[in-house]
């Protein structure tokens, strides 16, 4: 059972069961695990006026009205949030709510009749920019066929909205339902942020703006906006406008388009950081302005990826004096009040040839390279502090000069984020985060922002404010960065949301998997474009069951994962066009995982000496039917475009395996022990070709094995 | 073999081989219905330097450079355009071409060692607009490893990087491979138009460029923009602002975005033609501005779809004033020669109702209705004609008194256009070609604009200037527009461009279904949408093979035709979702017309006494895989979104049907003769239900009747 490509199915009939008969029980252990919602909400219990009796879900209708109530629902942000709930149900549903004339959605002003109040107490703070210690709670009572929100702020009446979004469900007598339960939720962490890096490929306008609102569904609350590296510069400038004319190829944001991205992200109740990263990352600044540099150049943007040298010179006063118009400039147009500078992987080599930088650096006593580093900081902190803004930087940046007001933001680990707090810095963590690696996403979720909390004190506990997951634009397209993201980054918004002993890796997938569907409805691509890709991968002349086979296929491998694929494509650029079986591939194969799962219950299952036939026959299915598409595929080729032909290695891989895998499986039903396996499918599965694994090999290792030993 | 769901498959060795050794006979029949594009091309013949050896196809390689020569290719659009024709092929082949240090493709600048030369020999032209009688003609050679565009001007060069990125095709050696031909081409019509409604459904940028992308790719060459009418008014006006104040709910372009639109287009040799109707279809107009009207208003945006009274007096000297500046103001935005004024389907009730109007009717003895239309037209004419552009309108403005110099738009018939051509005015079809109305691609490419021509003199016949495909947008959105709107606009493109005589269906549907492709490799959303919007239909707990079987069902619907849809839906207003399985399915089933074209075979094949046992099983497989989905898809209701389970009557006709062909089919196998069908099947399903029609039950009614007289 396992083995359904979508995880929820399996679960129908325990989601319903929490929302009706079982919930009290559930809810006792772990309160809100089942509800279909990401992240997990802090507390959730049956909401029922009659003691004993366990509330049935309750059902939505066409008629439903919203009301909007109390001084904070004059926010016009607070009806757009829950006027988009109404048009993600609508497109659920097919239902069609109440609309004014004008054809905006009915909202009432009173309680009466009304089916879903909001209350939201705090006035309405007009055009108010969103802030890290705002109150984002609220609570949520689904009770006697109506929904009661209670919020203090506009920022919960929003979380409310997309938790309601989520929660309603198909119910197995043809109605949309939502459980009768009652919400307190609050987030464990106020920093809970995406980094989107737009300078190794640019973003358009309308990519950032759907990654806004799936970010919005997971409650995510800092866009950590990356617009300047080694290869581009993505703002336009006015005061040194040859940033945008030299070093961005054309591909930037004009003020106005980052008025807009601001204020569309605020809107939804995200901040949005930008950061410019200096003195290192600065190729594309200096490819404009060569002067400022520590060699005399000439520069260009940077076509591939890694760490180079080029760098700002810190004894050069025209440096702070070009840096101070700049951030003045563009600090206009982000009302955050953080500040990102960057300040990551310099590696000093244009600073040690330099014999003027380095007898600034003898001259001040600065000692090294890091002292140089430090004393820019303290100027650049000094430049930033007096926009009124607070600088925060990358873990390099650590250094007992440096201002302790200043954010650290930890990404080569969770040391750096105890070295940061314990010297009184604010911290974020990306440590785990970056969900450019293609790791899957219970590898993230696993990582605690404060997992060695029994090392620091209340205080500086208090000091982690959360963590950002980190979007690396190198391998990614605006066609590619959404399967990429999602649902993956969820699973870091949870782990930033909601209590830290909410673990369950099986509910995770399980919610994941609706929730990739919630996402595409407020119109994230991943799925669509991913479909558009293989369907072009195929080619004209394939036919529809010869498609089917290939995303078989696509459903069995991954994407190398880290800093790998570089190696297998090292030809590549920024130019380069990403539509290959691996920008196809998942970076998570929930087929694989599943069959993973599978494999462990039935090794265990063995030990205890009483194997499942049902679970040994959802296994061989899935065998069968992947050698099946493999084979066909094979055989296929010659009518399919070229570019299939060069995955012969890894269709082969994928029958053979499944090969092996039916016979160890054949062993270990009938308790018969096999030789080592002629073939040696296993070992060719598990080394990755054409930047993409087969999972599967792990699982089918084990199997030879056990069967071995039988 | 007709059953396979993509036609392609079939014909691909006749694709080949017409590439290679059978051209030479093939060339001599029909030249240019075995390429693989859209448009056929004027001319073709194998390209050959040796007399008597046929051509092989040549083979592109990641090597390939392309050379723009000749003062024409100096234009910048000359260079967009090949650089989106590498952009594609990268694209679809995965191959990297040469590129510059900035990531530009690498153009040479002369012919020696280039592997494709557009030599282009007008001067550039720079930002000229597109008119509409430039030579639009080109040549290509494909020969010896190589490939040459000829062309008097840019335009012919755009036409030929469009063709070049239909041609290449996968060969049976695993190479993307070009025909060796020689081809001259130019189109048989200057005026090969869009029309695009954004007033019922408005567009956003994104959606018109797409469109943009699609007509470029089959050779359209006019973008009639149609901006306004009584569901809204699309633009923004700095001379009355009250326009997009009160009469658009925030859905109009900017000036700059329609600056932009109008370059995107005219950069792809797309002129665009404005459309603001007049004096009907001006509710939005009235909304704004209700003084101009014919009643006192007040007027309101019309939320639904239909035939409206109010309608501009055209005795009110205000209302020459407010539309001179109006289109004095937007005529700046449109380098175009002609400026339509709509004037369709006023019904007249507003004048009629007006005493002051009627005086004015009699006083100026203009007759009636048809005579004061007569006379706003004249008024307006003077207008246009002042602006330096000429003035065009649906063909209810053909009036004894209307100025010939005035372009009429057929669109009640090709008698319309007979009359107006007759009467000396230059005419434009689009009489066949309502895109909306969800025909198939087969009958608009039954219409030639020309279909009346033996009773036209020569003179007249030069009057017809060509065609427009409309898709007028009442039940459209920014998310079915391209499902809806390709690939059967190529098909009117292709009566416009192609040589009348080139008529066959099963090669255009062949054509089309590559094309389909070509359009998704630059953008196009047909497809994408539309799995994206069956996954949502199917709900969260769909497996994928649940998707598999709702998209067998899915391709076996259709919307209803012409105007039923309302007659399903009356409630649905411009602000209803429109995700339902009308939607979904595609406007033409190709799965059910292969199947009603092998039905055709086996019934000629039983009068002719020889059954082809493999044609009879292709039917049979068909049927059989069709109700098992349904079977399937009955059964697994409840798990699926409550939305499935309304088209239970649909799946259950579906399932029945195809029990009953089976039987009849069974029977004229074996030369059985079968009584009248118990089951009320096929009755049942030539019902259209939820707005969605059963194409296959025509089909099925055949074998029926057939088997009934063996």
């Amino acid at each position: 059972m396992f083995l359904t490509s979508r995880l929820s199915h399996v679960f129908f009939t325990f989601v319903i069961g929490c929302a009706g008969a079982s919930v009290p029980a559930l809810a006792a252990e772990k309160p809100a695990s089942s509800l279909n919602v990401v992240p997990v909400v802090s507390e959730v219990r049956p909401s029922s006026d009659r003691a004993g009796v366990a509330p049935t879900p309750i059902a939505l209708t066409p008629a439903w009205r919203v009301a909007l109530i109390g001084p904070g629902s004059r926010d016009a942000r607070v009806a757009a949030a829950y006027t988009r709930l109404l048009n993600a149900w609508e497109r659920r549903t097919g239902f069609a709510f109440p609309r004014e004339v004008d054809g905006a959605f009915s909202f009432g002003e009173n309680e009466a009749n009304q089916t879903l109040v909001v209350r939201c107490q705090a006035a309405a703070t007009g055009e108010s920019w969103p802030r890290l210690n705002d109150d984002e709670s609220y609570s949520l009572k689904i009770e006697n066929e109506r929904v009661v929100v209670d919020c203090p702020t506009w920022r919960g009446a929003l979380h409310a909205a997309v938790t309601l979004q989520q929660l309603l469900s198909p119910s197995t007598d043809g109605l949309w339902t939502l459980p009768q339960v009652e919400i307190h939720d609050r987030p464990r962490f106020r920093w809970r942020g995406l980094l989107i890096d737009t300078a190794r490929h640019f973003m358009p306008v309308e990519t950032i703006k759907r990654e806004i609102d799936g970010m919005a569904l997971v409650k995510l609350n800092v866009l950590h906006f990356h617009l300047s590296d080694d290869q581009g510069f993505r703002v336009e400038s006015k005061v040194w406008p040859l940033l945008q004319a030299k070093a961005s190829e054309g591909k930037f944001y004009t003020q106005d388009q980052l008025r807009e991205i601001v204020r569309y992200a605020g809107d939804r109740g995200i901040r949005v950081v930008p950061e410019f990263d200096v003195p290192g990352h600065t190729s594309a600044i200096l490819t404009a302005y060569p002067e400022l540099g520590s060699q005399p150049g000439p520069y260009h943007l940077i076509d591939k990826w890694g760490i180079f040298s080029p760098a700002l010179d810190p004894t050069n006063e025209q440096v702070y004096v070009f840096l101070e118009k700049l951030f003045r400039e563009i600090s206009l147009l982000f009302p955050d009040d953080y500040f990102h500078i960057g300040g990551d992987e310099l590696d000093g080599k244009h600073w040690s040839a330099n014999a003027n930088i380095q007898k600034f650096i003898a001259d001040r006593g600065l000692k090294n390279n890091e002292g140089l580093h430090a004393y820019f900081n303290q100027r650049i902190q000094k430049i930033v502090t007096a926009m009124g803004k607070n600088m925060m930087g990358w873990d390099e940046i650590l250094h007992p000069d440096l201002p302790p007001e200043t954010i650290v933001h930890a990404w080569r680990g969770p040391k750096r984020l105890v070295e940061a707090v314990k010297a009184g810095h604010g911290a974020v963590i990306s440590a785990g985060y970056y969900i450019d690696l293609i790791q899957p996403a219970r590898e993230h979720y696993g990582h605690d922002p404060l997992i060695d909390d029994s090392a620091l004190s209340e205080k500086e506990r208090a000091l982690v404010l959360g963590g950002e997951a980190c979007m690396w634009a190198e391998w990614i397209t605006p066609e590619t960065i959404d399967s990429r993201l999602w649902p993956r980054t969820a699973a870091v918004a949870e782990r930033l949301w909601s209590p830290a002993d909410v673990k369950s890796v099986p509910d995770l997938y399980r919610r994941l998997d609706i929730l990739d569907l919630r996402l595409a409805e407020i119109g994230l691509q991943g799925e669509r474009n991913r479909y558009a890709l293989l369907r072009q991968f195929a080619g004209e002349n394939a036919t529809k069951s010869q498609l089917e086979n290939l995303d078989t296929l696509a459903d069995l491998t991954e994407p190398v994962k880290r800093y790998q694929r570089g190696t297998f494509q090292p030809q590549f650029t920024r130019h380069s066009a990403l539509v290959g079986w691996v920008d196809i591939s998942r970076p998570e194969s929930l087929t694989s995982w599943h069959f993973a799962n599978g494999v462990e219950t039935l090794l265990n299952e063995t030990k205890g000496g009483s194997v499942s036939s049902q679970d040994i026959s959802a296994l061989k299915d899935l065998l069968q039917k992947s050698k099946l598409a493999a084979e066909k595929t094979l055989r296929d080729i010659p009518s399919l475009a070229p570019r299939v032909a060069e995955l012969s290695p890894t269709f082969t891989d994928i029958r053979d395996l499944c090969d092996v895998g039916l016979v160890a499986l054949e062993a270990i039903e009938h308790r018969q022990k096999i030789a080592a396996p002629s073939s040696d499918a296993v070992s060719r599965a598990a080394k990755p070709r054409l930047a993409v694994e087969i999972p599967l090999a792990t699982s089918i290792a084990k199997l030879v094995e056990a069967a071995q030993a039988n």
